[in-house]
């Protein structure tokens, strides 16, 4: 299956990467940032839960955009929104609008999984490393420059000002770099992503990100041969491509 | 002059480098991949000479977009297109599409001078630093990667349609990061640019590059005081910044 030599991969030119949950470790990081900032003011949460509970309101949020409800607004705004009826719902208040922006750019301050760094530099040297993020650019843009995720360019959501899987996101990836939609993969975690990649005929990558939801159990594997690759990790992903 | 501790540049968070001139050497590069595509038919030209004079059709083919004459289209394209009368110019025809398009290509083939990478590798430790030029993203990303100037983020003209000295340029930088525009220093060679970005409320820098031109002798340098700072290469930008 993982079968670079096959035509359809050889002509990828870029990789174009979902972040949160595929490249980065949103729940463990988020969960260590609120415990910085709720844990010194007496709150004993349950942080990964908190974390989880959070993301719930992620697609909601956008789907308000992506439908029309209401124009583009950047993730960093919509962050900080949603951090709202969780804290309602854990009984947290008293919070500054200093301290709740602080929790809301703990968006910000995520790290990458362990094989992120190493699987990127060796597919930098034969693809285009493109962020192809929700989230928006000064925020994709310092969460890379705090731990050297070495993207080629950061793109994404905001250039079009829509949200995926709408589909312009994915042409968008293409169309800046001058390329042909095939000649882009899409590389992510989640298959409501890659399905919407695939349907603007961008090629797929799966990752397996078993631990994305910290203690919540993973999604069920998609079938063999959904995607064009289905891989362990970004080591996975280099071998398989040939980088 | 170059005093960092004032209060304008003590708030600056990014740095918005122009490309062609100040960060890389275009004159001697295209020549360069010039001679390297017609040296070998046999042509013998002034090689830098047909460097300047491709450049010469630059201001007046971004004219035609900026005035509203023409939509946007990317540099790329227009570099293809001010190839035309300079080839008509020396005499040289008989070229096929695919050598056309080689030539136009000269311009994602360019080193940066020899202090760039060194000083941007300092500068990156403490500034955002963006790619804000008129080139389109897939020609900077492209030269980028061919020379490894490390951006943080490649933004410039394609992303608001409209090429510099047109405010919205300067603005887009600033407002993509979720800056203020005085948090962003316009980093350029060519007092045009850098009038640009201070009417918008940038910082500025002014880098000297008298070899710009290859053999034709340098602008004369602006006045003191007319740009928040003056420097002689990138690597006296990252002292006079205390990077």
């Amino acid at each position: 299956m993982n079968d670079v030599s096959s035509k359809n991969l050889a002509e990828v030119r870029a990789l174009a990467f979902d972040v949160f949950g595929t490249t980065v470790d949103w729940c463990a990081g988020v969960a260590r940032e609120v415990r910085a900032v709720l844990g010194p003011k007496g709150h004993g949460l349950d942080w990964w839960a908190f974390a989880v509970r959070w993301r719930k309101e992620y697609q909601p949020a956008m789907e308000a955009v992506r439908s029309g409800g209401r124009g583009y607004v950047i993730l960093d705004t919509l962050h900080r929104e949603m951090l709202e009826p969780v804290l309602a719902e854990y009984g947290v208040d008293g919070l500054s609008a200093a301290e709740k922006q602080e929790l809301a750019y703990a968006w910000r301050r995520l790290d990458p999984w362990p094989d992120v760094i190493a699987g990127m530099e060796r597919l930098k040297k034969k693809y285009t490393l493109i962020a192809l993020s929700n989230g928006n650019i000064a925020l994709i843009s310092a969460m890379a420059k705090r731990s050297g995720i070495p993207w080629d360019v950061v793109l994404g959501a905001e250039l079009v000002k829509q949200y995926k899987p709408r589909g312009e996101v994915y042409d968008s990836a293409a169309s800046l770099l001058s390329l042909e939609n095939p000649q882009v993969m899409m590389v992510a975690c989640h298959v409501w992503d890659l399905d919407g990649a695939k349907a603007r005929g961008l090629r797929t990558g799966y990752v397996r990100r078993a631990a994305e939801y910290g203690p919540v159990p993973p999604p069920k594997l998609p079938a063999a041969g959904t995607y064009d690759l289905q891989v362990a990790d970004f080591g996975e992903l280099a071998d398989a491509l040939g980088a």
